[in-house]
């Protein structure tokens, strides 16, 4: 099947907003989504972007019962590595059920992978739920490393009252 | 005792860059630092920076007995969350030896948190290793959660020739 991968732009944001509730359905945790089409909008495409997106569309013949043609996204953002320096972390990988094992989510992940060298990046950084037993597959195929279980990477979080209250003087 | 806490600026490169190799010797690590002062005077401070940073500084009379009076500094840079928005993350916290115990890495992460709400961020995330006890009691004393425990992430990492081979088209 034809697909393109190109750019996200500020008309992607409804679709995007759309994909992030059927990730997150898939997840089990739609109602942990706050996130609106307006804060893409204005959080990925403004002056100081906290995020940039790349979404992948199929031809008009292919959409999808309910009339989409953007059918994956991955959202992405420059980060830091003390030790190894410029990174890109992706947030979002995501292709709709009905098109995946047509090497979609790799062509978004590959995408990824060669802006970040591009901007001088040494290394992609994500995170997989432990569940998610098919999606770990993909990625350690692809011959990515679960830091977590070699090298006792936790990741942790404070929010709400918590950071609230750290963030006292 | 009497400490301060600021923004980083390109002075500060030099003992950032000896806080970090402290930091990694630390963690047992050492032999995997590849920044170096020029690379975070040109990866912090140009017109996009890829982090930001703080220095925590003593007095004169408190500095060590190398002469040292920057004793301690937080990276951070802006994230997103496609769930709860924009978001913060801390990529160091380190405090000399000689100076814990004070409330110095408290303080730190204490800006970072205010700096993080300013900009509109809804958490502050970052990653600890499994066998450093002391900094995870600290972390889950000041009310954090470890994502990886209770949600069951892991944190996964392309690089070298994963990576360049990912980004081939």
């Amino acid at each position: 099947m034809d697909f393109s991968i190109r750019a996200a732009n500020l008309e992607d944001c409804k679709d995007i907003s759309r994909m992030i509730l059927e990730l997150a359905e898939y997840e089990k945790v739609s109602d942990k989504v706050k996130v609106t089409q307006k804060d893409l909008e204005q959080d990925g495409f403004s002056k100081n972007p906290f995020f940039h997106g790349i979404v992948a569309e199929v031809p008009e013949q292919h959409r999808t019962k309910e009339g989409h043609s953007k059918i994956g996204y991955a959202l992405y953002f420059y980060t830091y590595s003390s030790w190894k320096g410029r990174a890109v972390y992706m947030e979002d990988l995501y292709v709709m059920p009905e098109f995946r094992g047509k090497g979609i989510g790799k062509a978004l992940m590959s995408k990824v992978a060669q802006l970040g060298l591009a901007a001088g990046c040494n290394q992609l950084d994500f995170t997989v739920l432990d569940w998610n037993k098919s999606s770990l597959d993909f990625y350690i195929g692809l011959g990515c490393l679960d830091v977590t279980v070699e090298i006792g990477y936790h990741c942790m979080r404070c929010q709400g009252e918590a950071l609230q209250h750290l963030a006292q003087p």
